[in-house]
């Protein structure tokens, strides 16, 4: 008899994305020595990266692979740090080794979510480095992928806003997101039958936290309205939004240098002459070449800035976050930081 | 004193779009006399498309613009046929001429709402085409737009579904849509100050119906979760879907020649080459252009047929909808209807 199926779901997500990181980190010793490579889950000792740990634990050795285990210690409650090592324990009983608990500080910028990710990445980060980790395995599930695109849709920043989590992320693809396909129900029902312990983070059910009140009101009252469907129609919409994102911004890429002229100004009569979704995306490059950050730009900007293109009535200067002005002026529009 | 803010909206919103038709049609006789072009307000008697047609009756002679009202009878309720000739005598109070009931019969196809649709715009395209009108306005506001936009999510359909309802669509743009900038409460205020009568359909408020649930049921919701803005968002996310679509098109409709050999097949190497997001609408293109009906033909079919491509581990032919068999044959992609 085989593994319940939410395990060999879980298994089977895992395998994949170990096979793709053998074939880019081939191991230089198949009985898995130390010389092969490093697989890392991150696990906040919930259902979604328990069931991740477990299958990494299950899957690694039998593919020529070290498995290791990371937990971060956001020290946002009391008792925290004693609650990571409970986890960190768990994961060497999954026979995962190196385990260790990464304590971090959480800053303030961006507000708490955004504060504790960036601490969490950069303490990822450091332990994938100084490990030599070929990859980090993420627990996201296809619920989070769904959340995290109504998320997105509430920026109102248009297709790369809605296309969620990738699959594979940070420097050469070192974040793994293998459950991204798989539902939240399947990663509980596989550390139920694995009857693996877990800990439910009390910020998931918190409704100060923007990403709890969509889980737990907006999805459940979408679900009633629009039908059974929906978290599925919005990874769906994740990944058709990433694709499209990623050709209109390697259409922008490529049209670039023949928009600019020979000084390296843009030139509106060429700009003028785009499709108005590449246009945008130029603009936005440009901008953020001037020195504008990426993350304070909006699509309200960029419209701005766009309407010296196509609403043109003699405007002043547009400013930009980062102290970055837009000017038109000779038929150029012309950025400049000051 | 200038009107009531909220009736100055809606009368700027109608002469925008006047303007803009008359640019595509000019009055033969500015005095707006019979030569004068004809714009028709669709109405349904509710507030929104009242408020239109008020906007319309008062800014049209000022742009020697005649002025005439529609509206449709769905013949789905008891006594339908009264309310229908209730409204045509509101149009006629408000000025405008000329006006008229269209009584239709609602089908099946699609769903009730579905088939309300079609019954109603086939009969506003024949009064169009009977009236000789420039345009046809509709009073759908930025709230119906995010409700659109909602839906549209729901079936997961990608960019194009996210796009909501254009600001001019039909036949040479004859449909107009001046307040889709506007929130629904503008239109409303409009209607109170200027003391017309509105009626509400019932079926705005029946949840049997899925836009009644998502605009009493999910927006609400989401709204709260979300904060305040998401109508604006969902808005916002509309247009720069409707873009980023219309531009994907535009390179999928370019790039076609080329990926076909010299008998008109698709070149598998070819598209493999294209990025996802084109490779995709080509495929599209191809299977609506061997006979598959577009409103049949969903995301995962396709993704089925790009597996011919990006998967191939030698599947049997693909069956999609209007009996099109895809199959894949000497690296090529051959589609034929059975």
């Amino acid at each position: 008899m085989g593994p319940h199926p939410a395990v060999a779901a879980i298994r089977l997500a895992v395998r994949r994305v170990l096979h793709d990181v053998l074939t880019l980190a081939p191991p230089a010793d198949p009985a898995g020595g130390p010389r092969s490579p490093l697989v890392l889950a991150a696990c906040s000792g919930g259902a979604d990266s328990m069931a991740l740990a477990s299958a990494l634990a299950f899957e690694a050795p039998r593919l020529g692979v070290r498995a290791g285990g990371v937990t971060v210690d956001h020290g946002l409650q009391e008792g925290s740090d004693l609650r990571a090592a409970e986890v960190a324990g768990r994961l060497r009983a999954l026979g995962l080794d190196p385990v260790e608990a990464l304590p971090v500080t959480v800053g303030r910028d961006g507000g708490p979510e955004a504060a504790a990710r960036d601490a969490r990445y950069g303490a990822l980060d450091e332990a994938a480095e100084r490990y030599g980790a070929a990859a980090v395995l993420l627990g996201h599930t296809r619920d989070d992928q769904a959340e995290t695109v109504l998320l997105g849709l509430a920026r109102g920043s248009g297709t790369r806003s809605l296309s969620g989590m990738a699959v594979a992320s940070g420097v050469g693809g070192r974040y793994r997101r293998p459950f991204l396909g798989l539902d939240r129900q399947t990663a509980r029902k596989a550390c139920l039958v694995q009857s693996l312990p877990v800990w439910d983070d009390p910020h998931n059910v918190d409704p100060a936290y923007t990403r709890s009140r969509v889980r737990h009101e907006a999805l459940p009252v979408l679900e009633k309205a629009l039908g059974k469907g929906v978290v599925e129609a919005l990874a769906r919409t994740a990944q058709l939004s990433r694709d499209d994102a990623d050709a209109l911004d390697s259409w922008a890429v490529a049209v670039e240098p023949s928009v600019r002229d020979d000084s390296g100004a843009l030139e509106v009569a060429k700009l003028y002459a785009l499709p108005a979704a590449v246009r945008r995306r130029v603009l936005r490059r440009a901008a953020i070449e001037a020195g504008s950050p990426a993350g304070s730009l909006f699509a309200r900007h960029i419209e701005e800035v766009d309407r010296l293109i196509t609403g043109w009535r003699g405007q002043r200067a547009i400013n930009l976050p980062g102290r970055v002005a837009v000017h038109r002026h000779g038929g150029r529009l012309v950025l400049r930081q000051g």
